[in-house]
């Protein structure tokens, strides 16, 4: 059985999108936007990083003009979490997980489109990065709030180390590319969790 | 008598440009900025909608670089607003028309242009509604508050609406595209002048 | 002794690229972010308004892909401002001399990119004004802050001002670009400066 890493892509491309969706919603809702606002948020969260990335490579217009299932699925996603807000709501950790997981999905994504067309290192860092983080800042300051990932635990830094991690795998060690992405999102993903857990944060200045 | 489609389009966008740069510097003296920050923000309130289309097509440098007519036309408007500052506020039921009307011209022509490039219909909704509501966006998010759009009444809704009115006319009446312009925008400046009339907003989450 | 146009310009950009990054340093200190929000929030404001001048120009991917001198300048400037904060603090007079001077650099760079692309004389002043101010408004913006720019004193229209006076004097006056980009720094920063002094403002409307 052979599947071709553009499938594997954008399944995954697919799956952050919704998970992203979901968290933009759920701001949205708790600043009592009403159903537009809920989809715009959810819409920015989930193609605002990708759409800040291809801005930056010049890739214009953005990949959700022509592939409908990204609008498709960002706003299904959208009006299931108005619908079912309750259901969302009580399940905050479960939803603190799937975030790690749309972080660690886009930050790869990212990377790997960054090296596909041949970026330095530093280039490759930061646009994986942009891709992972950039949806959420957007949101949050949309809704009037300092950016969660400027202010608490480790979020932005699991993206990095994540995508450090890719790029190490794909130059050093030769295994297809789809298994260093596996590897590089459950890094990713771990960390996140892994410092959720044991409340780790970096250190501040008082 | 023969009246070209690009002389309309420019008039309706140097009218859409006067309305927007009245808000955005209406809502700066609110905030006490100074008359440089009345400036930029009616500037951005009137140009940053097409700025954020233009971007997202990949056009730049953006159209005020060389038409200056409507770097002018936005300075211009934001001096009188300045001076003639009480003058405004007391007229903010009409401002209110304005705004509305503003609404309807950029979200008609940002369409436009979309299908002008040959985009395709979920891409010309996103760049109408861009067009027409992302300067009042940007207005909002610099003078600290969560866009007015995100929150309350029929706005980006009527944009929406809009925009795929005048899709469906151009596609399957035959009339004269300045024609289907115009139905689009007053379909949308009803539908906007409609929901402040009778207080309709979109539901929200409680 | 020859000195080429390059050099100046590239020095004179990683100077104020890592002035920049200080004032970022600090403002994102003070809203008690952690060590990565700093170094974040450093890059924006140090890279931000580069950024925005080379979208609306349509010069993608950013100068800071293949230049890592400037990554590296503003990471490292960020991190000695973590580290050595309270020596910052108390320098709070010095370091609004050192805004002003990465205001002026920044200025003059941005409106020399433009003339040397061939802008007219508007899209010249907004490019220069773009690249001296943009950093500080995302800054402040992801603070939570409305822009400092937009509120206080003589600061965007001291880049204004040197961005005109830059651009008359290599029209009419034969001397080599560098001298004249000198006069230009030294023209915003002096303007930046005397309205600190004797606390000028522009008039707001009560």
């Amino acid at each position: 059985m052979v599947i071709q890493l553009e499938t594997i892509v954008y399944i995954l491309d697919l799956v952050g999108t919704s998970i992203f969706a979901v968290t933009g919603a759920l701001a949205a809702i708790e600043k009592k936007m009403d159903i537009f606002g809920v989809s715009v948020l959810a819409l920015i969260t989930a193609l605002g990083g990708g759409t800040m990335r291809d801005l930056l490579i010049g890739v214009m217009p953005p990949f959700y003009f022509d592939q409908y299932s990204y609008l498709v699925v960002a706003l299904v996603t959208a009006l299931l979490v108005f619908m079912g807000h309750s259901l969302f709501q009580r399940q905050k950790k479960s939803l603190l997980i799937f975030d790690a997981l749309g972080l660690g999905v886009f930050t790869i994504i990212g990377a790997q489109k960054a090296m596909q067309i041949g970026y330095s290192f530093p280039a490759i860092i930061i646009l994986a990065m942009i891709t992972g983080i950039g949806g959420g800042m957007i949101r949050d300051i949309l809704r009037g709030e300092i950016p969660f990932v400027l202010q608490k635990e480790i979020y932005a830094l699991a993206s990095i180390l994540g995508a450090i991690g890719f790029f190490l795998i794909t130059r050093f060690i030769p295994i297809p590319i789809w298994i260093a992405m596996m590897v590089g999102i459950i890094c990713t993903v771990t960390l996140r969790l892994f410092s959720i857990r044991f409340k780790i944060n970096l250190p501040i200045r008082i």
